[in-house]
């Protein structure tokens, strides 16, 4: 390293920063598809389109594509660059939200899947109310979850976990109206128990999102809120040093 | 690097294969502990232990715990290591089946949590027969799935994944007898229903167990088999150069 002269050094580390700067935009990438195929799959849903709900379905491929080829930059990034302190954060927090982003996808598939098999049975739209309500909380909040990703911005990120807590409410409610539907007419009960696995899924993107806001002030602060109950989090001590 | 002595260098090499070895050794006591955990909330519905079913709730925390741990000590021997190839996929892999394990604890936790409301409302047992057909054959995949990460053995590893398609089938199966009875009975609705979200946190765990399979593919023969079909895995190509 001692023969290297101050201006290759100072190429190196552009190079380098260019390509951080890459994951992150294959990172935004990815997001943009899957936040489409969560949008995709409710509206499939709610407007009765089967084959939309088959595109999401076929799409699924591509995020997972997008998945395997992130994973394999980030390692070929940790083998070339050796990256420390902050960039080596940067590298596992793109690996963590990758695999995030992967099963919103997953979740996404299996909207369109049940969508399918409400929209074929003609059962009505009895907790479709609830779902969009719930669906949109989360959309927002895989969004927000992203643009704090793409600014650092760990505040944006702190609105995302405590907006999960307030989604797994509204989750808890639908799904005792869900039951309530159910106990009242037998016929009910497949369809209404195919919109309980789509809020199920719903819930789950909640908690990726979640998950994405975590890395977001690991990566800024170096600090593992994972497991940490929201209502611990003071905003302050978080964004003090930010 | 010039300047260091042979002696020291293989002092070196045999520190940082230390460090890999332990942090194997870290990972195989959390998934001792989140095996545990998956039995215990079986053992805790079957035999209607509610005392059990808290305590796999209050021991989630050690398996988070346990998680961040690995990670801490992966990022550190990242940093410091900076390790390259096989090496660096050990401590990806590592990550990634901590990230797994921990979610197989909050399975348990929800089963525990769904186990304290059926025994409360007593409410007899219909689906026991099946959860306890279905949590054998996952406790199975977990466990095999642990000796395949420990012995970086990639045939044991493609008996997971093939196991989790015959899980699957399992659990469809066993949820269409259980919407038979919410439909021959309204009263057995909120039951049955729990019975329903525990054989899905059950076939989560299948999930789980595949993806840790997945990895020691992965680790052992640099191939990322994570969206493959099961029955497009050539055994005899994986296992070739094993």
């Amino acid at each position: 390293m001692d023969i290297t002269s101050d201006t290759h050094s100072q190429h190196i580390s552009r190079q380098f920063n260019q390509e951080l700067e890459e994951l992150k935009t294959r990172l935004m990438a990815m997001g943009g598809l899957v936040e489409k195929q969560v949008q995709d799959a409710v509206t499939a849903l709610l407007d009765g389109d089967t084959r939309l709900a088959e595109r999401v379905i076929d799409n699924d491929n591509q995020v997972n594509a997008m998945q395997i080829r992130l994973d394999e930059e980030c390692t070929r990034v940790l083998a070339r660059r050796q990256p420390a302190a902050s960039d080596l954060r940067l590298v596992l927090a793109v690996i963590r939200a990758a695999s995030d982003l992967e099963r919103i996808g997953d979740e996404a598939s299996k909207i369109a899947r049940n969508a399918i098999g409400l929209v074929e049975a003609d059962n009505g739209s009895r907790g479709f109310v609830e779902v969009r309500l719930i669906s949109e909380h989360v959309r927002m909040m895989v969004r927000d979850a992203l643009t704090s990703f793409a600014r650092f911005d760990t505040e944006l990120a702190l609105k995302v976990v405590h907006e999960d807590e307030q989604v797994d409410s509204e989750y808890q409610s639908a799904m005792r109206a869900l039951m309530t539907f159910m106990m009242e007419d037998a016929r009910a009960i497949s369809p209404v128990l195919s919109v309980m696995w789509i809020l199920r899924a719903l819930e789950r993107i909640g908690d990726h999102a979640n998950n994405l806001a975590e890395y977001v002030v690991y990566l800024v602060k170096g600090l593992d809120i994972r497991h940490t109950d929201p209502d611990e989090l003071d905003e302050q001590s978080l964004t003090r040093k930010g």
